[in-house]
């Protein structure tokens, strides 16, 4: 019976953690989390250790017999990943995670990896910040160096002038201060490496986002070139091989003027890769766990076509969304809050143009123009 | 928090179970289960009541606060169900368990939907045994009329002297003898109708069994004409409206000269069903989990093509399983056993041909020759 169930322990227990174990446990697998809330989205497919990230005896608790441990987010405290490395069984490993936890070390660390980034500058007093300015110029983005998601610790610069006040509202912690991109479109690559060095990458992604936040993805989008696409895997595999990377990662490119600048990383599952559930032959999740189990990775080819409309702040109603012809609904299981991701939609179809009356009805039920959206 | 998330009750807490709660998740319910079995392959994706079948305590303790109750397995005591019915929430109805439940009640009702089924009687006594084989002849099957599942409970009788002793042998329990079916194939039905009449059918199935359980199903097999397919979707239609059905059933056909015989049904999601999960747009326990929470139903299309080989007894090893291209794995977190359903191993591709190769391995891997799958 299941009771023998091997057990896989992931730091966090929200939506990535809830689809991780989706994914493991049709191939035999139990889910363990650690998060402090009780009743997280990952409640429903398994048991929750309650604790902080850097509760060390909780973490004990959770990896006890675990035959790999992972976590969802890039914000776990890397002394705890590390805690938990002590017993050599975290994936990705506290590297992946101490690179992308702060903006500076992933930049100069793609930069490294002869991967484009746009110019940058560390801004963490009055004197950085005047070089900054020398060096970068306007118009730009001040972003917190650490703990910044979903266009959160940002401000937009676009006058010289406006650089102080943005470093004091943003708590004069340490900064990057980066040129803005005029960007003609977003993209994203999710891919998976294995203890092999076998890696995979699914299709490369166009996002949108707005405020800053992820609206939606299509994958295999006609706009994206073959040389972008060959560009784009060959940057993610450098990047993956030079970490060490094992698991799922994930990175954001601008494209301009037809080529990619690369943006950030995440060394995990990712919002943009959340359509592979039902659109590529393996999805990102079923491969970070056959990543971190030690199997062989799976197909990441997309299956015909697909794109996903993410539900932010509040769900229309699931009636609503059901009735539209080709798509699949994910709800994480959490209260509407404004700016919070509360569940996502795949659309699939044989091709690009199958997939457009449905992700109509979805920008309409959704609130996101087909024009507006916008990072900045 | 997903505490908020409504609950779906299931009487069982076996894989189907465990796969109707991975289809549900996603949607925003939250599973309970009732098994004997505590570690029940369902304990990994909700809570687990346990308790038997009929035990009405526990019955109440399930159904508590639930939106929907639903079962897994059509041997679910009616009495039981019915306690459960009480407060009207459960689906299917416990007609469609009961007629299922007697394969006497089960063919009469086939009868009375005007689908073909193949010359049967009643035998418990000695008596009827001698009508029946008049009425009948030899080939035939001798079979318990209720709690025969994967080919348990039948022997075939090839000639008139064995019936008397295989009566014996089945304990005199009240039976069906059935004519043999020279049958071409086996084919089955996997279909879902909404409380508000709403009805929709996957394509039809060819399907091998070998000593009486499923070995393969292959979804939209060349072999299946147009004119079969719509017999058959015309057949399972009508048997659902007949039976007010509310939920997923599938119904199993013999093809007999080009035509259509019914074998039998199962008022629940279906084994010859379980391609569905990565082989439609819709699976046949979203499909179950949208009718019983009375939600609009999905596309039960098929994807391209798809094909599914039970993993019976044994497990290969999930690596060598997981290495063939296009597959994905569905453990149900059960020891092995002799003659037990342990898994599934589904193979999608853009057509028929595109299959062939994984099937081919496959069926090495778990010792189905193509051409010796027999029903008897």
């Amino acid at each position: 019976m299941s009771a023998t169930a091997p057990v896989i322990a992931i730091i966090g227990g929200g939506q990535l953690g809830r689809m991780l174990a989706l994914a493991g446990i049709p191939l035999g697998y139990r889910f363990r989390f650690l998060d402090p809330a009780p009743d997280c989205p990952a409640a429903a497919v398994g048991e929750v250790v309650v604790g902080a990230y850097d509760d060390e005896a909780a973490i004990e608790h959770l990896v006890r017999d675990a035959v790999a441990v992972t976590y969802e987010f890039e914000n776990v405290p890397v002394k705890s990943a590390l805690a938990a490395a002590t017993r050599g069984r975290i994936a990705p490993s506290p590297r992946s995670l101490a690179i992308a936890q702060d903006r500076i070390a992933e930049k100069d660390f793609f930069r490294a990896c002869g991967v484009p980034v746009q110019p940058y500058a560390a801004v963490s007093n009055d004197a950085e910040l005047e070089k900054a300015l020398e060096r970068v110029g306007v118009p730009g983005v001040l972003k917190t160096r650490q703990l910044g998601y979903d266009g959160k610790g940002q401000c937009v610069i676009r006058n010289e002038s406006a650089l102080g006040p943005a470093f004091a509202s943003l708590g004069r912690v340490p900064c990057i201060y980066e040129a803005f991109v005029p960007f003609e479109r977003e993209v994203s690559i999710v891919a998976t490496r294995a203890a092999s060095g076998a890696f995979v990458a699914h299709p490369v992604c166009r996002n949108e986002h707005v405020g800053g936040i992820l609206r939606v993805t299509v994958a295999a989008d006609p706009d994206i070139t073959v040389e972008l696409a060959r560009d784009g895997e060959r940057h993610v595999r450098t990047i993956a091989e030079r970490l060490g990377h094992i698991g799922t990662l994930a990175v954001e490119f601008f494209v301009v003027a037809g080529s990619l600048v690369a943006n950030e990383m995440a060394p995990r599952v990712h919002n943009s890769g959340h359509w592979t559930i039902e659109g590529a032959v393996t999805s990102q999740f079923e491969n970070h766990i056959r990543a971190v189990a030690g199997l062989p990775l799976g197909d990441p080819s997309v299956r015909g076509a697909a794109a996903m409309v993410n539900l932010i702040g509040e769900e229309p109603p699931l009636e609503d969304l059901l009735r539209i012809g080709g798509v699949h609904v994910h709800r994480y299981g959490k209260l509407p809050r404004a700016g919070r991701k509360l569940g996502h939609v795949t659309v699939v179809g044989r091709e690009y143009d199958d997939l457009l009356p449905a992700l109509d009805t979805l920008r309409t039920l959704t609130g996101v123009s087909a024009g507006a959206a916008r990072r900045h």
